[in-house]
């Protein structure tokens, strides 16, 4: 059912990475295979021998018989392995990649929604701390070359007797449903341990952490995390306590069955030395061989049934996987209009929004029009929409009703990657990457680095004061971000970094730009120093301003007043500020005061 | 050497958890011996009864003993294991609570200190991702066994020929010899992937992290983080396919031993059975039992070298983990005097500091005064040392010179944790714990959670305005942080969380409080709103305050002015503003300016 459908799209995934990796496993399962039955077989001939004949030179024959095919056989194997485990690292690595490339693409909206972002976790806990990727991989090899030996050494028990294998089958079964009834409860019970592994393990990396540690020692928060996770680990200890005593009687049952086989085995085996009464009788050298067989297809029955288990286990875990790698991807969604040439203009028409599987409206229908090079500052309480709308105009959400018009067209009309090249944007919570800092400042540029951007972005980074800074640093702005991956690479503090981030929205010369609360971090210097180069370095572009400080507002043409998702005035400061009522003149108020010399 | 020292630790470190444990450990092997040994030389006498007298009972008798014995030892060996895995478990979370503890305790300069972090960042991955504490209790364990089973099998097999025993032994001592090369060529050259592999995890890992698409997207990144993986990843997989074609040629050669090993065995032992020129001939049944022992012996001498390298590179993992459970920790460190009462008084007196291993000194040397109830601002440009004051309050970092006093007494000389009742600080990077808001704010306190608490908590929560969003909630403020790990959870906006952590400091009761940047995600609205509550909200305690906002420093008593590690000036905002050259002006005119109505 669930399981098969994730096999098959596994399956089929991995087949399109790579089709002559499915070959080579069949092959090695042969392989493994003939190495078995080389040493079932062959064995019984040199007893035989020994037993009977004894003559030196078919001795020696048989012995070499054993030893060059195990040398043949050993070769073989180990080359496949070698090539496998090559193969293997490509397919995962290739899966890991194809898993990162979707999150990359996907519907941004997944990635603020718990539900998804919960699956992604899943998916990412199963890739990279459970290899469920190399387990499943192996686990299906291993039951491909479990399965081929077990067909195998069934035909040669059948030479002995049909009954001989209906014995070995018949215990066999016993096991396997034995051990069906056990995963199954295993499966259920394991359900229970989930939620308190995780509060488990989350206390721990707290204790982990060293962002926390401040907090901790101030706040004498150690004892209180010590209890928590000693509280869980003594109910994860229970759990296994009780977990273990059932597996170990399950185990018990089926190492009995295990002694039954072999019980059988010998005893069955033996008696046909012995005596003829069930068949003809056979000689020591069967008798090894048939032993050998029924040991190695008791092995590998058991072996099957584990690997089976592995199978579904991985399946399970690779369940978010597949869900969340079967989610639509956002470029391809929509639009087929190239964008091209500035924003001319910006219109919301009638604008609502809610998240997805909120019913709470974030902007109750809100209209506004921004015309070319005009800068716009958007105020209002926490919560009041601000962000909401830009994450609107980055396409990162669509709107529940109403349309948003750039030159006159709905925004979805445009193709995805030309229209992302009409805006830059510095969110609040901006990232920055271990690139060197050109290379984050230049970003995913097609063009090729050559002088002429490079001079660009040393004026940008002039332009943002961090000049002097890259003077200090003997690779200039070659110099890669973060210390963790290059000992030559740079810190920066919170305020260089938004530095950086802004020459980056400045590098891509997109006619709109948008800044939310892009100088929290500066000092008052600094802060005055960007308000001062603001309108300078962007120039004629369109700019839309989200910020607290309320003094940004003063540079801008207009102020968009958002309150409880609906806009409240769209006016520039002076005419907002002869409203004493109104929620602009509240807000600008609430700080100026304390500024009034 | 190094290695054998961490190996020592580690166990006297495990035997402190469970001296129990090593005595199980040791029954074990002896055990699990058993059960090879009986099945060694137990079917030698079935077998000489098959080929020889062929006595119904006899045969009887010797299979039963064989099946017998083996029901016994397997029982032993599950209930073994039973007990064993769930000691394991118990010892590997000892271990790792032992090393959550250590990082909870240890200096905190320590934390900071990229050398230390890495270090911390190591051992977490040894113990976390490599599960490197069960693996080495494994294999120790696992090599206990191998070597008690070789012993027994060499005793076995010196009854049949010294000879024998030192043919096997010298095959085998090629091997040894072969792996030592080979692990030493491994080592090295895992060294280089290193590197490499952490690029290539950093890379990935960015694809992973929700937190960096919408950068990615607008920045059209995806490309460029792509080549950057697949570049790392073609180094890795050409890395792998050297690696394994060295392996492979090694594997080769131990598999030409192993062959070696099963003709000498099979070879020595058939001579004896059929000819008395290198000693007593001996029946089919010794034959079985001497081969089986040689194979047993084999694979135990392979299994031996694999655990011993396993043990070797675990005890390679655990080495970080080692170096930091040795740090010192910090509480236990300095002072004995309890602090009692209330802070009268706070002097730096010629206080310079320095992080460690940096020479540039951040205090260069500052002096001033604060008594009871004052309000202290400290501003400043970013890097001018202000943050570096509270930590040193804090005694997270210990001056180079100079001395803090509180109540006129040197504060290293104060009990830590007293010391640490006396102060409450929220910091820039202020941190929650998935607590409910209840435990939250009251943080490890001793005393039962009771009505008197929870009012206090409540009324807390009141004052900085989360009451009416308490109100809203089913659970109130036993509501748990974050929906991660509880569905009924609480997700808290910046503002919101900033005003928990507010409400947290203040509920210490501690007579100094310390704000750092405490309201910069906040609407002005609500920044207002902290502003008026907060000589309210705070009293008669003395309070440190550290804004970029200069209108906080008007409420001040004082103005404590940072330049470059030093003090510039320390006087109230009146007087402060009558010096225009000074750098406080420069910095409150800067803000001050846009707010001119």
């Amino acid at each position: 059912m669930n399981n098969m459908k994730t096999l098959k799209k596994f399956i089929s995934l991995s087949f399109h990475i790579s089709p002559a990796y499915f070959f080579l496993l069949i092959f090695q399962s042969m392989m493994e295979t003939g190495q078995v039955l080389v040493n079932v077989i062959l064995p019984k001939y040199l007893v035989d021998e020994l037993v009977g004949g004894r003559n030196r030179d078919n001795l020696i024959r048989f012995g070499l018989y054993i030893v060059l095919s195990n040398v043949a056989f050993l070769f073989l194997n180990k080359t496949m392995k070698r090539i496998m485990d090559v193969r293997n690292i490509y397919m995962k690595e290739k899966l890991n990649q194809a898993m990162a490339d979707k999150i990359m693409k996907v519907e941004f909206a997944c990635l603020e929604d718990p539900y998804y972002l919960d699956l992604k976790e899943r998916a990412v806990f199963a890739c990279r701390t459970m290899s469920a990727l190399e387990n499943l991989i192996g686990s299906v090899a291993k039951v491909l070359n479990n399965t081929v030996t077990i067909l195998s050494l069934l035909v040669v028990m059948f030479t002995l007797s049909p009954i001989f294998v209906l014995l070995l089958v018949l215990t066999i079964s016993i096991s396997v449903v034995a051990q069906k009834f056990f995963s199954k409860y295993q499966l259920e019970i394991y359900k229970e341990l989930i939620p308190i592994n995780r509060r488990y393990g989350y206390y721990v990396s707290l204790g982990f952490d060293a962002k926390y540690q401040k907090d901790i020692r101030l706040y004498n928060m150690n004892q209180m995390l010590t209890d928590r996770v000693l509280y869980y680990n003594r109910q994860i200890y229970d759990w296994f306590k009780g977990f273990i005593r059932k597996q170990g009687v399950f185990q018990g049952f089926v190492g009995i069955i295990n002694d039954l086989q072999a019980a059988i085995a010998y005893g069955y085996v033996g008696i046909r030395v012995i005596s003829d009464k069930m068949g003809g009788r056979i000689g020591i050298g069967s008798f090894t061989m048939y032993v050998t067989a029924a040991i190695n297809f008791t092995t590998s029955a058991t072996d099957l049934g584990k690997n089976i288990m592995t199978v579904i286990q991985m399946l399970g875990y690779l369940q978010p996987f597949m869900e969340f790698m079967s989610l639509p991807d956002e470029a391809k969604k929509e639009g087929s209009i190239p964008f091209e040439g500035e924003v001319e203009s910006l219109c919301f028409e009638n604008v609502t929004f809610h998240y997805p599987k909120s019913e709470q409206l974030v902007l109750k229908g809100i209209s506004f029009e921004i015309k070319k090079g005009e800068k716009i500052s958007v105020v209002g309480l926490n919560g009041a929409g601000k962000s909401t709308i830009v994450k609107l105009l980055c396409r990162l959400y669509k709107p529940a009703s109403g349309t948003i018009y750039i030159n006159g067209r709905d925004i979805y009309e445009y193709e995805f990657t030309s229209y992302m090249k009409c805006l830059a944007a510095v969110f609040q919570d901006y990232k920055l990457f271990a690139f060197s800092v050109l290379e984050n400042i230049r970003g995913g540029e097609e063009e090729e680095e050559n002088e002429i951007n490079r001079e660009r972005v040393a004026s940008l980074l002039g332009q943002v004061g961090l000049k002097e800074k890259m003077e200090e640093l003997p690779k200039g702005m070659d110099t890669l971000f973060g210390k963790q991956y290059d000992p030559g690479g740079i810190e920066m503090s919170g305020g260089q970094s938004q530095k950086v981030a802004i020459a980056r929205a400045l590098y891509k010369e997109a006619s709109l730009i948008i800044l939310d609360e892009p100088t929290s971090a500066l000092d008052p210097l600094a802060e005055a120093e960007i308000y001062e180069h603001f309108n300078q370095l962007v120039g004629d572009k369109t700019a839309i301003y989200i910020s607290h400080r309320m003094s940004s507002s003063v540079f801008c043409d207009k102020i968009l007043v958002l309150d409880g998702g609906l806009i409240t005035d769209f006016d520039s400061h002076k005419k907002l500020m002869e409203k004493e009522e109104g929620m602009y003149y509240k807000l600008f108020q609430s700080q100026a005061v304390n500024y009034q010399i």
